[in-house]
């Protein structure tokens, strides 16, 4: 069944949204372009939103395929996806399998250990605050949820967790952390939402740690679009 | 039974702490300085100490009666408490019943506003980091305490403010938020440690809502001095 595009609803950092003749449903459209220190820094990476569709795409089947409620429907193009319309929980579950990025500044700890526990982060997604860590007792107080359904979460983001250390694992490729986000469907069900790519995830090589992921953009490494065609050239091979 | 001030142990912001000749015991010494703002905002307030002290000893008094354990042995004179050593568990259990201070700055949200459940919030104390929020994977990666330390911290935390709400409302006052430390003894307890005053509560008159704690240090609002004494003074009347 092919669904039109319709009006423009919502422009994020890397996407679009538009509406469609369903109103239960709407297109996706990923950008090539990339933000990063929430957005003070902005530039485009070539092919990204082609490669971050294909990736997000191969991973949302492969989750579904592991019993994951996600908004994802069909790929309609290169570019884009159509997706179950959700209301976004405004939290960004994060979860670190090794010590990076922000966790690393704010303990003072050096990058690149692993953890002995499954770290879960929330964050508040509010730009105006810098998307702020918070704990389970801010989001109730906030209204982003109520602690029943953070609890869901946490059990479906440790699920994800497990599931995409395996796929990834299969690409020779270590998920060092990453983050997702989650909504609420017109029934009221919890659901998976926005995309998983090297745009929300940090992914090293297993052997040579070479960092494959938005990383190579913050810290202006290079090679940025060739990182992301080799993550989705491992996995179409892992998911042979 | 009497005990003898020997070497000085370690000096805080706000207290000395100093051997006896028993190695389970140290004196706690308290001090008029004050600090704010992670030492950048640095003064000394008129009787602090001596108000800190007796506040202290009449909280933990009021604590041990209500079956909480702590650090606390006896007051020896205006200035110094008798205490058992521990290893400080390097976290700071933040209670809040009020949004105030520091969550109101990350949340965006207005101060004086009740919450609908409590808020626990953890710290990690480390000077050089600013004792950034964290959770508590956070705290067990870090090896501050494990899963289950961490359980019984914030249930003995919980038992603790509903003790001091019901305190302080018969002293008129409202308590906002407050933080806490525990420490390790040489049985390896788990124990309440450090003060319990107005360096660590925010404490609003529950008619006028005037700030009677160090907010009024760190905000320039004066009498300083005086809403120590207020404290100490009604809480004196409240435990009659």
């Amino acid at each position: 069944m092919s669904h039109t595009k319709k009006d423009f609803i919502y422009e994020g950092k890397a996407k679009q949204v538009y509406a469609t003749e369903d109103p239960n449903l709407v297109i996706v459209y990923y950008k090539d372009d990339a933000t990063a220190f929430n957005a003070q820094k902005r530039g485009t990476v070539a092919d990204k939103g082609e490669m971050n569709n294909k990736i997000s795409t191969l991973i949302f089947n492969y989750l579904i395929g592991k019993g994951i409620p996600t908004h994802y429907i069909e790929t309609i193009n290169e570019r884009e996806q159509l997706v179950k319309k959700v209301d976004i929980i405004p939290l960004e579950m994060v979860v670190r399998n090794y010590v990076a990025g922000s966790m690393a500044q704010r303990l003072g700890l050096e990058e690149g250990a692993k953890s002995p526990v499954t770290i879960f982060d929330i964050c508040y997604k509010k730009d105006e605050l810098g998307d702020p860590l918070i704990n389970d007792h801010h989001a109730v107080l906030l209204g982003a949820a109520t602690y029943e359904e953070l609890k869901e979460m946490y059990e479906v983001t440790d699920k994800i967790n497990e599931a995409l250390k395996e796929l990834f694992l299969k690409a020779n490729l270590i998920l060092i952390d990453f983050k997702i986000e989650f909504g609420k469907d017109s029934e009221g069900n919890i659901i998976l939402a926005d995309e998983i790519s090297p745009d929300t995830c940090r992914l090293w090589d297993k052997d040579t740690l070479k960092k494959l992921d938005k990383d190579r953009f913050r810290r202006d490494l290079g090679e940025v679009s060739e990182a992301y065609h080799e993550v989705y050239n491992r996995l179409l091979e892992a998911v042979k």
